[in-house]
């Protein structure tokens, strides 16, 4: 489905914002404080309430979409499939569309169908089951590589071969705005004869791109890199909060565990892959060429810019805005999301619904590219401006957190708005 | 609660069977094909229907545990707390208790009350959030360590200090008499080039235990060593299947994923922490210390003694019965659940009820007790004896593997049943 940039909204959409008509991606939303979560889209500065025009009559479809639109999670309407969501984006699409704002005087509303999105409680948008991790940024690889290992050792002699991931936590997904508790373990340092019990002093961020499965597998099912856009309802920005003094402890020889399963933010928006189509782009080559089953079909690299910044406590009272500490852009990753997704079930895994999936840190070429404190900083060694005056070498209380994703071309700018977190004291 | 040996059950519990009137462990279950799913006991050899009493008014209590019993997995019933599981099981034991039969014959019932347990189709008892898998058997860390390392290297310097643990996958846990499809994917001979695609060669079983969450704790608020058993539920036997080619190859740095998302069974039924208070013992020394916020607080080591079998295509073709090939005990365990459960939230990480804890491969001293085929054949090295002149170095297509588990003092025996899975071909 090309792209139309002269499809507009009677919704006003800044040409500098996120939610164009293009996008229309969906949230759960509260739209008063204690009202029952319903399904929502976004549309310029505000949300359209998918259970308002449909109890009124003015969005029609399907009962169960209907149905799905009242529910507190998008999973009820990942059940309906891809033409369920095709018939409803469309239909939405229509709703929202230039002259066409005279349904919003229709008597048959009993609760109003806009709402500013800014007045809204936005929770989190999808009942995940299973949170899988990736590990698919060549750079990011090599960068922790080198610092655990030396530059010799950085990328191991998986890693060319295998699009590396494990499962991480699903109960402790946050949504944006989520504050985040600063987290005690074991931490040890390499000299130390024996591990001590605190507050981790290397609290970090990991920027990156999730994205949703919309549709599942049996079990035993494998699914191929070519159906795997077809398993992939949408994206969303993933903020994997990690503590690097504990996970240097804990890690050999099972993976990060507690040093992960603290909190891990996503943005509130789903924007739906059809949104993303246009801005598929070639992923970078890849040598040795992948086994059989993980060969590229079709470009699934996705150009979406993605920014890091950091606004102190210190900051914010002084009325200074979010610094910014890093640029990146998905289209980076070495493995691409459907090479990752076919990979997770080849062994015959079976994915949900409502699953999360998410590539890992994303870190570019560049030294300003880098997608966590750890690398910016090179593992503390060189403290990062955050704006002010202000250096950091891994987040402090108070620090937020404040990551955005933006997709532009083909005439038209859209975005997945921010996923947002501020530590707390432990 | 002290066990009282002589409370018996007018249903006939065999004194070699699992099931007596001290154990009532909960499973779900269709009564027949396509019925819906509903709560039941286990009682000898047959299943208290829940939702068949409770409708009758035969057993009676409150609203929601009636309706907790109509559900189609164990949730809704954890979701009532200890004092409604406590409340149900005493009555439930009043129920079956010897010279109480009267009641099959009330004429309110629309349903038969008690099922033949072979009769009745047993589906996964219980809706899982997260899954987590420990490495708390020092024998099994130090088996696979010496073969994966070297004696001298064996035991990684942070085992002692750490339960180490890992996310697992959810989806694919599958329960007992469930087909396990051989999985195919990547590994790599040490002195290989490059990866290969295929079936795994080293398909392996995990001896393990389970204990379902049956209370949860809110993000950011650890559970402590004293108060862990409170936030158990019950116990469950789980085969975590595992491909060691594909391990080999995948696990570093981030820890098994495809080699073992494939497929986890579990047993059943899941037996009450209650009924298996009676065997607690106290659990090896450690040393050194741990830390305090692992202290142990009371005895959390379960004396469950644990057998492996396996019953080879050809031997069920003979009428051959499993073959024993491994006998083991959960009081061996380094870590006990309590320690386990309690450094799983250390860090602030939400458990909610549902939840699956595991302990990892349970390994005893002995060579004829280990828990994995991989360490009671060393690696393929010395192929194990599965009757009939069989021998095994890893499991073939057609095995069937099969673990059981007992408890046996105070007068008393009770168990898990059993888990069991078959492997089918790639």
């Amino acid at each position: 489905m090309p792209i139309d940039p002269n499809r507009r909204s009677f919704v006003p959409t800044d040409a500098a914002g996120h939610f164009p008509l293009q996008n229309l991606p969906y949230g759960a939303f509260r739209p008063a404080p204690g009202a029952p979560v319903r399904i929502g889209v976004a549309i310029g500065d505000r949300v359209l309430d998918l259970a308002a025009v449909t109890d009124a009559g003015v969005l029609e479809g399907p009962a169960a979409t209907t149905r799905a639109f009242h529910a507190p999670s998008i999973n009820a309407f990942l059940g309906l499939g891809p033409d369920g969501w095709a018939d409803a984006r469309a239909r939405i699409a229509a709703l929202l569309a230039e002259g066409n704002a005279a349904w919003l005087d229709d008597p048959r509303f009993t609760a109003p169908p806009l709402h500013d999105r800014a007045a809204v409680e936005l929770v989190l948008p999808v009942d995940i089951g299973d949170y899988t991790d990736f590990y698919a940024s060549r750079q990011h690889a090599t960068n922790v590589g080198t610092m655990f290992r030396g530059a010799d050792n950085a990328l191991l002699p998986n890693w060319r071969w295998v699009p590396i991931g494990y499962h991480g936590r699903a109960s402790s997904i946050i949504v944006s705005g989520s504050a985040v508790r600063r987290p005690s373990g074991q931490r040890k340092a390499p000299d130390a004869d024996a591990p001590t019990f605190g507050p981790t002093r290397q609290l970090d961020f990991e920027l990156e791109l999730g994205y949703v499965v919309g549709v599942g597998n049996p079990l035993g099912s494998p699914v191929s890199v070519a159906e795997a856009p077809g398993h992939i309802f949408g994206c969303v920005l993933v903020n994997d909060w990690s503590a690097r003094d504990i996970q240097a402890w804990e890690y050999v020889p099972l993976g990060p565990f507690l040093s992960k399963n603290f909190a891990t933010s996503i943005s509130p928006w789903i924007v739906p892959l059809d949104a993303l189509l246009p801005f598929r782009v070639p992923a970078p080559p890849q040598d040795p060429a992948p086994l059989a089953y993980l060969a590229r079909q079709g470009d699934w690299a996705l150009d979406i810019a993605l920014d890091v910044a950091i606004a102190t406590a210190a900051g914010r009272a002084g009325g200074r805005p979010a610094h910014r500490i890093a640029r990146t852009n998905a289209s980076t990753l070495y493995w691409d999301i459907a090479q990752q997704l076919a990979h997770h079930t080849v062994t015959g895994c079976n994915l949900r619904p409502g699953d999360l999936l998410a590539t890992g840190t994303i870190s570019g070429d560049a030294a300003d590219s880098r997608g966590s404190m750890l690398e910016l900083s090179w593992r503390g060694q060189e403290p990062v401006d955050v704006g002010g005056g202000e250096k950091r070498a891994f987040l402090e209380d108070g620090d937020e957190v404040v990551m955005t994703g933006t997709c532009e071309g083909h005439g038209v700018r859209l975005g997945f708005g921010e996923v947002r977190g501020t530590i707390v004291g432990a």
